[in-house]
């Protein structure tokens, strides 16, 4: 058993509905209790330490102490192609996203890079991700032995795509389906990780394909469904072409069977009224993914709507890399605050702040697991230092605030003005991360 | 005489009307000379070496070396107050502005944050830049001599400001004219120093103040003029409340004779397309701030119209801290690129990294002292390591690229993905700057 002090804050509930009283839990000197990784309490140092006196106790003075960030949505394969010039989505694919992927066929690689993505996110204060792989399910094995080795809670899986994409990328209906429930077996509730059904997105799949996603999420009733939902207005128009029987782009993947309360939909960006409806309905979640929104000139989430209070609907937040421009979930709320912005809408920093965090495991069916410091939760846990650079450090002068409104200020600044200087430690399940030196950007070729 | 030998790239000629070869100048191994802290040649190594065969030279190997950035937009007191949450521009002024802005009547104050800022300014790479000071000649005072004491090309102003402001911030028409023109005499053409008169906005100065800053350009004919200008549809709505006589929120500036080939406006995201013509044909430039109204939520500038090459508008990009959230010009670029992107246009890493060189030095008239590596200009350049963090490493993996359009695509990655960190050092007039130790954060009470 063992112990750590200092400034503690996290989520009992959603302040996109409820008031800070009653969402928002800060203990501006706590103490938090872990015993073999999972959290024993969380209290005012002064009322826990009278309850266990004698545990070991690492003080973090001067820190903001934190649940680990989720980030909704990534694509380990994309990390050496993040930042690729000039084109919207469906170019981008062909042009970019295409032509790296084919590389992860080679396991050695995909161990690499999956490696490399991993220490990324710890770094930035991720520590569970959902994650789209490739085509190959050698890159889906590597993803999931590297985070096994660092015993994260990772969700993942292979892509499916069986049309519209080159030969070297594509597999069929029949083969991504047994290739699928294979690693199924293999990976769901393997330690941590948990499996992921992942068509790419309705384009590059026949129906026979999303029938046969479906029929997985019928046969293994606590896999999730990952995939991508009207990101762009090309994209949209193309879907309509090819699917004319269905109602909207949404209607596709309901008529496989795969809008349920375990579906995470990425980006959302040209949804209509009835699509919004029936996500609500279907308890389904969206990723909003600011950086690659802007990135690739999708357009503007309509978060307001999304979390509108007579229809809401599950939303995270996604980094998307390779089209997002950064691993870090903090810069990803500073753009999140903009599209709001844009769009005549505030996104405070504790909305900000629970999407990342207890919003994001509510997001991903994880709130059992992770997301706050309730007792009986895996202490996947960041330290933040909120002065990590000058600028901040003016910005955020003074010492750790006592009240709430004051640490909401200084969380802004943290989301607008920081990035990974400012995360100080990461820890899985109540041990410091240390990042590998196996992933050095010289070592991959 | 010194050398200096790396990678040199900058500019000949605009991007956005020249091709490539006509416009990007690039040594993949190049040797600039200076002498008295100006430029006597660049070239490739082994020519340039032949002239001058006994100069000592720093070698930067592996490093990219450019022009010094140039910030068309900043106001230096607002440095403390980057990343105030929750209000769009009006709101945001009264709530978080004004009131800091009061605090620089006190000089030895203003002292410390001119320091802090231009320290962060040349730690990003910004080597020359376009400042708001506040209404209080003092904080003029404060912000020209730490900028003098570095020898720095700076232009800045004192804030003209009579009207719709708290009367601790008010000047009047008549003593906003007399201490500017005390000002102009201390301080322009002082060692590398310049002058902007500096009517805040249209909303903030009466006609008769409008009337004097007109006089003061007539007075002193190579001064610059500093604004902003249509920046938000409330303020735009306004302007036209107080200016009922005049055509639009430009003409009221035009009609105080302050659109000139020396006026630099910042913002512009919602001009008419008779205020666009107008600009053109006075030759003025539009101070482009991305991160600005993207955080104000103030809407898209048009930046593709303001560089149509049938009517052609000067443009510059701008911080705009404290409203901008980065003090990077990369960061800055960043966003510019999702804004374009976001209206279905291309900004090129060309033409970004040519709107914070030598596009920059053409918005403020300085083309001829800056901008470029061209023989005669001052040597104000800096560093980039292209790999200074793993992400940036492994997206730019290799060695420093032979042809022009390799290292395009790796700036363009520097854009997306790097911040101070990848500005390795600063030169001014070919001396190394090393930053002070006056303004830690701690200090600054």
């Amino acid at each position: 058993m063992k112990g750590f002090r200092g400034a503690f804050l996290d989520f009992i509930g959603d302040p996109f509905y409820l008031s800070e009283l009653e969402s928002v839990r800060y203990f501006p000197d706590g103490l938090l209790v872990i015993e073999n990784g999972i959290i024993q309490a969380l209290g005012n140092y002064v009322d826990i330490c009278a309850i266990y006196p004698n545990i070991s106790v690492t003080h973090y003075r001067d820190r903001l102490i934190l649940p680990g960030f989720i980030d909704t949505h990534i694509h380990f394969p994309q990390t050496e192609m993040i930042s690729a010039y000039g084109e919207q989505l469906l170019e981008w694919l062909n042009k970019y996203t295409f032509p790296t992927e084919r590389k992860f066929k080679e396991k050695t690689y995909a161990k690499k890079i999956a490696a490399f993505c991993l220490d990324e996110l710890l770094k930035n204060g991720t520590t569970t991700a959902l994650v789209l792989t490739t085509v190959f399910p050698e890159s889906t094995d590597a993803f999931f032995e590297e985070a096994r080795d660092r015993n994260l809670r990772m969700i993942a899986g292979k892509v499916m795509m069986d049309r519209n994409a080159p030969d070297y990328l594509k597999d069929t209906a029949k083969s991504s389906y047994e290739e699928t429930k294979n690693l199924i077996h293999k990976w769901h509730q393997n330690d941590r990780l948990l499996y992921a059904v992942t068509p790419r997105f309705a384009a590059t799949s026949t129906e026979e394909q999303l029938q046969l996603a479906g029929q997985l999420l019928q046969e293994f009733p606590d896999v999730y469904l990952h995939t991508h939902l009207s990101e762009n207005v090309k994209e949209v128009a193309w879907i309509k072409e090819l699917f004319p029987h269905c109602t909207n782009y949404l209607d596709v993947y309901d008529r496989a069977g795969l809008v349920c309360d375990r579906s995470i939909f990425a980006h959302g960006i040209q949804l209509s009224e009835a699509e919004f409806k029936r996500l609500s309905e279907a308890n389904s979640t969206i990723s909003f993914c600011p950086t690659s929104n802007l990135f690739l000139g999708s357009g503007l989430f309509k978060l307001n709507r999304a979390k509108s209070p007579e229809e809401p609907i599950k939303v995270g937040l996604g980094t998307d890399v390779g089209a997002g421009t950064s691993f870090s979930l903090l810069q990803t709320a500073n753009e999140g605050y903009k599209v709001s912005q844009l769009q005549g809408h505030k996104l405070s920093p504790f909305q900000a702040l629970f999407l990342v965090t207890l919003g994001g495991a509510r997001a991903l069916n994880l709130e059992e697991k992770i997301g706050n410091f309730d007792k009986g939760k895996e202490a996947d846990f960041i330290v933040i230092n909120l002065q990590a650079m000058p600028l901040l450090a003016l910005r955020n002068r003074g010492e750790i605030p006592k009240t709430v409104e004051e640490i909401g200020d200084r969380i802004f600044a943290l989301m607008m003005l920081g990035d990974d200087r400012a995360i100080s430690e990461t820890y899985i399940l109540g041990d410091r991360v240390s990042p590998s030196v196996s992933s050095t950007p010289n070592t991959i070729q």
